[in-house]
């Protein structure tokens, strides 16, 4: 079972609203909406985003990756090099 | 007119994808999909919104913020701050 | 004559402080002190350089961008171009 | 024995060359060389000190919190807390 798994009516509720935040911002483009408005709404949508991201990670870090870290050998180090991959995309992204 | 009228069709098309991809994550959370599978669409879709936020911001200083430079005065100094603020919150997002 | 010149005292005391956290990481790091107080500073310098960048960018579009609008041709656009990638270097890095 | 004792030399020589960066940086500023060779610089820093923080916090997740999640109760919990905090602040500098 993975870690999120506890938390997936939350997360499901977060996506929604970054769904609906993007039509929103669909709607201003469509009204031809002031630049400066439909951007800083762009950049409320990409924190949502990341919100969701951080709190997925939070879970795979306490869940899956503990778990691996307890059992050792190869699927540990496994799990932590995919979690470090996922941040580092993440602090890039 | 704003400045990115003249890309109004390709940035509905890139929302309308950022509202897929959304959706999509979703059903990853629904189907209880893998953590990192998930986080991978996550960075993805913020990388898609990041996109639409760089054209706008390319538009708006091409178009009304070089139009208000022409001007000149307060209205070009507003615009300015105007987009220097819109800019720290990408880089800060 | 470059935008940021009017700032040239303040951006060199802003950059001679960033200097000053990563030398004072590297101490840290010869003190072995606990990962986390490390990254806390690590962050922290980023965010002196980004504000750093911030204002560069700033005197950069309120005085070169904003003069060769003034003049017009591919003189700006070749401003705005440059730009626009500065910004994308910033929001992804 | 924090997790990152083990690349002590290659972070220290990573962050050596940071500050060196940042020096390069004020010395373009003193040379009032143009703006946007400058910024180049200064995301190529901020990318050099994101290196040293994703590194350190995989030897952080690698060594001090798999050791704590093998005890587990709640020292793992505060670990693990500590984690998160510190990659959030990474991804929103």
């Amino acid at each position: 079972m993975h870690g999120y798994i506890d938390n997936k009516e939350e997360l499901l509720k977060r996506l929604r609203r970054a769904e609906g935040q993007v039509r929103g911002i669909q709607r201003m483009v469509e009204e031809e909406v002031y630049c400066i408005d439909v951007l800083t709404q762009v950049s409320a949508a990409t924190k949502a985003l990341e919100t969701v991201a951080l709190s997925l990670l939070d879970d795979h870090l306490g869940h899956c990756v503990a778990e691996a870290t307890r059992q050792g050998g190869p699927v540990a180090d496994e799990k932590l090099k995919e979690a470090s991959a996922a941040i580092a995309r993440l602090v890039r992204s």
